[in-house]
């Protein structure tokens, strides 16, 4: 089945809204949490638990698979799905977040002044055709295009993908940012004009672009939404801190087309989540809960449980009573803070089990509420 | 149900013969492999995918246990099953092999001039009584013996328990051994009558020591098979080379009592197992398969399979077109490949699930074999 969005429930609360997303291969129920799979797993996890566990939507970035098994190897398996046995939704970005970040570093990475070592050697030349960089695997240089960035993904063949953008440096002046706004729209209209050419079945998201800066956030909805894009993503720098992002959030949601689904890029902590739900966003995608179970830190509904800590060693109970997820269900807290203190990888499933299960549960129980017109 | 073996087959070609041990948590079909679960898990898998392998025993490891989380821990729990949810059959050791590797360091050190910087330190005194260590985790002094790493095996609850027993270095002089040996079969006595003073359902196996000496092995046999043990394991220094391995065994075995089990402590790779099976070993316990999964180094029954060759990159069928194991239905050889490439932690879950099943697999045609009597 084709690509298609349809809005079940507009909460009379705020501009939060209950959907479904039909792709080929599945429905996505909106809001909903993305689980960031990068090289096409789950970390700790394997895809067949991960269904189990009921995550909708799988993110995979594009430049890691680009760089191993390559996207050839993966379109002669058949496609990410068959590659990887996944028989649900899975979205794609473009890699241009991965390559910038090494170009420019990250924002945290510009805040606390790291990243110089990040930025010599691996990017050699960014033009208006694109960008070409050096595989940290065996240095190879690749060139990387909105032209080449579409057919990696048609390669890949996800459900959803996302053009080739600039990510511009946090700190850059007015006129920087917007020639890189400028270059991006016109990134993302090239993409959007191969992806065209041969649609595979595939929906492709636009990113909106403007860093902070409300204008150009508005021009960035103004021209990517008179094209035809299937969705639109939030992406560029959003903010150094929460308020910031919440604010740009706040006036930029109201200019995106309403009847398309739209995605919240890279952000996915339960604050974020739960300050930007009322603001209509219908999905996010982030490694948080993931990467904090493999730190210990488990997402319980009375709030995050730091595995390791001594108090833990004699918890007989599952980690939380009402919990149905395959961990709770088979082991204890008690245990598991015993697998964390002996370094073993079971540890790190059977967290990161629990974490996804909590995310899928609150995200469940956040379209209830808005339903409810109680978000 | 209380321990047992019966012994179904007695084959015609050799020492080999198919049983059966019955335990409190249910039986174990001889000859078997046994996986080491050093704290209480198998490395990279939780214990409801080691039971849906069909893993009859697995080997837990005291010293750790006692270390981390501490075998008081455990008694709370309700003992090692309950804590680390298995319901199948566990067998213990008694610390000492750890503790005086510690002290010695192991044959392979020794072999290669190694060690020396484990000896200094963590043992503080061995005498008479048993032998005083200090803990690697938070540095306490710990004290073990024939008594305390009894009890501390009645607290872990393992279906099948060992006594404490001295491994002595592998260069040692015959005097010297022969006082180790006599040491040893003093306290393996000690360790039996505080077992029977509450043997808790629990099966003890002696160990039989005198490391490559055809005349000490002898006279550990006739000194422990005079007592009341519900098996033989087989421990010491098994000699440097697998040849003098397999002689010291081929000597050995007939001394022991045929109608008890036995156990090869420590031994299972492939080569080994293929040699010592006609022998009439029982049960085998090693890290073998699953370090080697963790290593890509894949069980097959045309050989080893190196995951991370390139060949293997476009290898879209399984490992083994007849395995049954859960990774060879789901997942191919190219996506392991990848996923090992990419260092992601599901590797080693997916690989070590497919070496055990092969290992349960080979008993089982090996078990096969002996009733045909082509073993």
């Amino acid at each position: 089945m084709s690509f298609r969005f349809e809005i079940l429930h507009q909460s009379k609360k705020s501009r939060a809204r209950v959907g479904r997303i039909h792709t080929p291969h599945g429905v996505i129920d909106t809001p909903n949490f993305v689980a960031v799979g990068t090289n096409g797993t789950l970390k700790a996890l394997d895809n067949r638990m991960v269904d189990s566990i009921g995550l909708q939507l799988m993110f995979c970035n594009t430049y890691h698979l680009l760089l191993q098994p390559g996207t050839q190897v993966v379109r002669r398996a058949g496609g990410l799905h068959k590659f990887i046995h996944r028989n649900m939704p899975i979205i794609t970005d473009s890699g241009g977040f991965q390559v910038f970040s090494l170009a420019y570093g990250s924002v945290a990475d510009e805040l606390k002044s790291r990243g110089a070592k990040k930025r010599d050697g691996h990017v050699l030349k960014i033009d208006e055709e694109g960008v070409v960089f050096r595989s940290y695997r065996d240095g190879t240089k690749i060139r990387l295009t909105p032209e080449s960035s579409i057919q990696a993904q048609k390669d890949l063949g996800a459900d959803i993908i996302i053009p080739f953008d600039e990510l511009p440096p946090y700190h850059i002046g007015r006129d920087k940012l917007k020639k890189s706004l400028e270059r991006t729209h016109r990134w993302e209209q090239r993409s959007l004009e191969e992806h065209l050419r041969n649609p595979q079945d595939q929906a492709i998201y636009a990113v909106i672009h403007g860093g902070v800066d409300p204008d150009f956030r508005k021009e960035s909805c103004a021209f990517l939404s008179n094209l035809p894009f299937d969705g639109y993503s939030i992406g560029g720098s959003l903010g150094k801190t929460k308020p910031e992002m919440i604010e740009m959030l706040t006036s930029l949601l109201p200019q995106l087309p309403p009847e398309k689904p739209n995605h919240l890029l890279g952000i996915g902590d339960l604050e974020s989540l739960h300050q930007c739900l009322p603001l209509g966003i219908d999905t996010f995608d982030s490694s948080y809960p993931t990467r904090a179970a493999r730190h210990g830190l488990l997402l319980t509904q009375e709030g995050g449980i730091k595995v390791e800590k001594g108090e833990n060693a004699n918890h007989f109970g599952p980690i939380e009573p009402a919990c149905t997820c395959w961990t709770c269900q088979h082991f204890t807290l008690a245990y598991l803070h015993h697998l964390f203190k002996a370094r073993e990888l079971t540890a790190y499933t059977l967290a990161t089990v629990h974490n996804l299960h909590f995310m899928v549960e609150l995200m469940r129980r956040n379209r209830e509420a808005i339903l409810n017109d109680h978000i």
